[in-house]
């Protein structure tokens, strides 16, 4: 079966897309850590993300470069973090979290509750 | 001044080295969130991943990977997750950690506190 993923990028499950090229997808994580909150995901299934070609994971790396410059012009923030877990969904995704200290960067917190307005708007934002 | 990253890779400053080449370096966390967790860093001195050139973030991922497949060969772990934050050192660094479930990586809790011998002994395993 495909992969929530793969479904959002297929379009069968509604996402907040922030960015889209031939081989990687970008949307909003919907239980952010922080506002602008992202994940990036390739198009090809692949669990875990050490397991995919060199090529594909190199590139995947300059795309969530180019996902946190737009993270970074909309959204007040220090950095973009990085974050790679990967046990929950099985399809390799990157966490992007735009921070302003490194408390912000906390899986075991409440997430932040964004109304699907809120979480259009935001998305709108990082599209421009 | 050079940071302290880059007088760790010019041997200034002793580290358990897990892995170098030409353009990065891998050594492990003193203050781990579990054993076998690495620090990677490239060697030119950049405060912020995302200011790396293309060529230089891209490579550091593929060399993350190296390292990553040296930990999940000799760490009992499920994932080598990958977190940068860098708030704190300004010389970009991924965190590689080898976890057993996601409530691993949680930058807040306490560190684990192993000897030199003990670090020693993981650096030597990761060597082999």
């Amino acid at each position: 079966m495909a992969s929530i993923f793969s479904r959002i990028i297929a379009g069968e499950i509604p996402s907040y897309k922030v960015d889209e090229d031939a081989n990687y997808y970008a949307f909003l994580d919907i239980n952010p850590l922080t506002e602008g909150h992202t994940l990036v995901v390739p198009k090809q299934e692949v669990d875990y993300l050490f397991d995919l070609d060199d090529r594909t994971l190199a590139g995947m790396m300059l795309f969530a470069k180019r996902v946190a410059r737009k993270i970074e012009r909309q959204i007040e923030c220090k950095r973009v973090a990085v974050v790679v877990l990967g046990l929950e969904v099985p399809h390799a995704h990157i966490h992007l979290i735009p921070i302003r200290s490194e408390a912000d960067v906390d899986f075991r917190r409440e997430k932040l509750s964004l109304s699907p307005e809120a979480l259009q708007a935001i998305a709108d934002k990082l599209n421009r």
